[in-house]
């Protein structure tokens, strides 16, 4: 007998996953994704970010009823005024973000019950880059650091392979490693 | 005489901007920055970060009084419940405001006054990397396209040079598109 509990695991329901990952295995189309974020500025570093609708699976996704809406800023000592995070540290959020679904999507598979995941990224930066005070460092972080802890019901050397297949798998980690071409078109009026 | 109008521009204080860039040319170690967020697994792909110090300009920041709290999700059709944005949702936003707040800061120290700042980004992706069903696509976005709309009061020209130079010195921009190198530490218990 099947139990819920059997089915649903970390979360994640893996009759799904594995319904998924069937479909996109025998009609490879499936897996084509686009999203999108809309942004305008406000005022100073304050600008805002809506983001609902993409495309996925042969159709676009109407499952979020409302907008996600999210607001960026600067702190004080880089001329803003606290209206939210940074960018910079957006994007340690989407590196922590991807990798922890990662972690328990790769867990769910391998029929790993996790119980706890934290993790504390940090990024060092010379700002003189951004300033356009020099052109020897670059603008971004000059390397990132994100400490995992892991608590489960499987030995250690399991979860670390959990651990090391998320981050082979992890989308963000890979854009951010690795990088991505960026088309920027600008429309003035 | 300097009026209030003079000196704020864009919502940008440009003296207080001058007399960063002032003092970080006279000690450039003023310019180191570090910046983190702390996330944690709440259940399936629902994960909360939570942003509040950093170090810069020599010292520890503490003028946030609480800390920015940040959820994330996956929508249904990639096994979650729309709890937030996803990760590469919020990388897009991450390279929309920081392409943003370039182009504000830049405009104000050239002394361009500008009324709207609008952005529509979009990345597509092949799922198959990140579900670990091919090692021939990757994992992340093939491709990113951020498209802009600036107005202001001056000359199409200027807008566009204004631009150019943003683009030249985001920070977010320049990791995204050049990659940086990231560590992943794993504490099992």
């Amino acid at each position: 007998m099947t139990t819920i509990a059997d089915k649903v695991r970390n979360g994640v329901d893996t009759q799904q996953m594995y319904a998924t990952l069937d479909a996109i295995k025998a009609q490879p189309e499936l897996g084509r994704f686009e999203f999108r974020a809309r942004n305008h500025w406000i005022a100073g570093a304050h600008n805002r970010t809506t983001i609902q609708g993409f495309y996925g699976a042969g159709q676009e996704d109407e499952s979020r009823a409302e907008p996600f809406v999210i607001d960026a800023g600067e702190p004080v000592i880089l001329l803003g005024a606290n209206t939210g995070p940074n960018p910079v540290e957006y994007l340690l959020h989407a590196l922590a973000a991807c990798l922890t679904i990662s972690l328990v999507y790769v867990a769910a598979a391998r029929g790993v019950r996790l119980t706890e995941v934290e993790s504390s990224l940090e990024g060092q930066m010379d700002a003189r880059g951004a300033f356009g005070l020099s052109d020897e460092v670059r603008n971004g972080f000059e390397h990132v650091r994100a400490a995992f802890r892991l608590k489960g019901d499987a030995p250690p050397e399991k979860l670390r392979e959990v651990a090391a297949r998320a981050q082979q798998r992890s989308a963000v980690y890979e854009m951010v490693t690795n990088g991505v071409p960026v088309t920027m078109e600008v429309e003035v009026a």
